[in-house]
């Protein structure tokens, strides 16, 4: 097959960074590759694979004769991603603008690649935290149906991007000098007033909306719905900002329709792809953040049978939140598009 | 009533030197103080109501003529309190050495300060997270009986005392100069691993059991039991340390035999001592560790209807580790055991 041309749409970013180390890394392999950004970081030289790119300002045209559109997300997607697709490029999306709308795949590759067929130029990437705890509950659902979720994160500043993490370390510099730290970005940064991260906890992700829910907490609810195809799956979220660079954690209850045992659910987590059983508590084995960065995989541990609830189980997940909550997912999407002769 | 003879022991740990400073801030009376530690403190010099004491090593003699005794916490509590006990020394001790024991009372003044009454020389002073955990929701169950608890919480490093703090500051100053980040102290210092707390979560609080559950939920199950004096509430803990210095956080999913209106819940907070309702979420209102840091309240917010369980409320508490998940709530135990004549 011949190589795809490949475009990345906010290349200059946390995630769009993310897709140039894991094309080389993973020997993505293209034609062609055009990096585009916003007009404020047109001009900007970046380096792939030794060869040095210029990048250029994105427009609809930018697209014509695109076979794979690698969009790090924001509020530009919801523009361009429906440009792109009218030029014939496939366009795999991280924004949540499309995640939800019913002719858009939404994908996690180990979990429901399948739906990758049914695209019609956009494919959505789930959100972060939503990949991160379906990579540790689909051996699960594999085992007995999922009934009930109940989950807390602790997710780590580069959710909120390049920016996210500056400001957190700016911040530490800050407070370690004495001085007042100022928030310009968390918990959001369209909204007007912020908080520091640093030795903080912000239970704010996202907006909020009528519910009294975070758009992140329902995220993770409708997601889940729709990756795992079973919409009556009772999920609970409530999702935190915690001081840490790019790791998400999750603590995670979970029943299901019949009893699964530990050593069931080890045995599954361990034989799923982009899964890694970390777990011996009594020799101080358990994911962390600081461990999981920059990894491929999602880590489970603490799993432990619940005390009160025969049909549930407890657990802990940590993964890496620019690759395996975006960038890597949004790859694998494209490299099964490519091994199932899937582009338009 | 005369003025009670009080000592402190740990007088120089962070529990001990919050001891001092509330005694300072709530006038406390004494009509003697006497500040106690273990051989390697004796000797310092500490100023209280600005007269300066001079630290003396704690034996069991040092207890006589002894009315209160405020006891910080450690292993040293489990031989001295007896000791202090038998020479009519009422000994408020925030170890874990004593909290299941029958014939002591485990107490949270606002909750079941009747229980103060039995005691027999030594009353318990609960595990924080307990505490910051039960300040929460005894006003729900007093509106109607919870059945089940499902929490996840986000512990501040001061819960491993003065050196737990000292760590997390030396490891971010090393972190930010390129060095590689030095752990001696947690996840539990008697333990021969330790991680690093700086821009990382750490699952491990106290040690694991045979259950797989570590202590420190345990605790959170055990502790509720007996403080609410109903031990069939189903209660699953998973307990995490965060980089934060005092305030504990904790997100939490509670059911209750009937349903109750978020409003009614919201109302029962707003009317219990010590309890402070912060919810506002698109005023962006909600509790956070680095403001309710040194406060006494614990502080409730994110209370929120569950989505698919009518029995169901979930919500994000914080209150600082130092005051009332330890210090000020043992020297609110001392306050009412003088105001109603309690001491032996």
């Amino acid at each position: 097959m011949k190589k795809p041309v490949v475009a990345i749409l906010g290349a200059t970013g946390a995630v769009g960074q993310e897709f140039i180390r894991l094309i080389e890394e993973r020997q993505f392999p293209y034609s062609k590759l055009i990096l585009l950004a916003s007009s404020r970081s047109a001009g900007k030289k970046m380096s792939v694979n030794g060869h040095v790119y210029t990048v250029e300002e994105a427009t609809p045209e930018s697209f014509t004769g695109v076979d794979i559109g690698l969009f790090a997300g924001g509020a530009i997607s919801k523009t361009l991603a429906p440009e792109a697709a009218k030029r014939g490029c496939v366009v795999i999306d991280n924004s949540s603008a499309f995640r939800m709308d019913k002719t858009v795949p939404l994908v996690i590759p180990e979990i429901n690649a399948a739906d990758i067929a049914m695209h019609q130029g956009i494919i959505a990437n789930p959100n972060c935290s939503t990949i991160i705890m379906l990579m540790a509950l689909k051996p699960i659902y594999d085992l007995s149906p999922i009934t009930k979720i109940i989950v807390s994160t602790y997710q780590a500043v580069s959710g909120a991007g390049k920016e996210g993490i500056e400001e957190l370390e700016t911040e530490v510099k800050d407070f370690l000098q004495g001085k007042e730290m100022q928030a310009h970005i968390l918990p959001t940064k369209s909204l007007d007033t912020h908080y520091p991260i640093a030795f903080n906890l912000i239970p704010h992700i996202d907006v909020f909306l009528d519910n009294d829910y975070s758009k992140e907490e329902m995220k993770m609810v409708h997601e889940t719905h729709k990756i795992l195809h079973q919409d009556t799956i009772a999920i609970t979220a409530t999702t935190v900002r915690v001081p840490v660079f790019r790791s998400h954690a999750e603590s995670i209850y979970v029943e299901t329709e019949e009893p699964v045992s530990v050593e069931a659910v080890r045995q599954a987590l361990d034989a799923f792809p982009g899964v890694q059983v970390e777990d011996d508590p009594v020799h101080m084995k358990y994911p962390m953040p600081l461990y999981t960065s920059e990894k491929y995989d999602c880590y489970v541990g603490r799993i432990r049978k619940d005390l009160y609830n025969e049909k549930a189980v407890n657990l802990w997940v940590c993964g890496d939140q620019i690759r395996k909550g975006a960038a890597l997912n949004a790859l694998q999407i494209a490299e099964y598009m490519l091994a199932h002769d899937l582009l338009l």
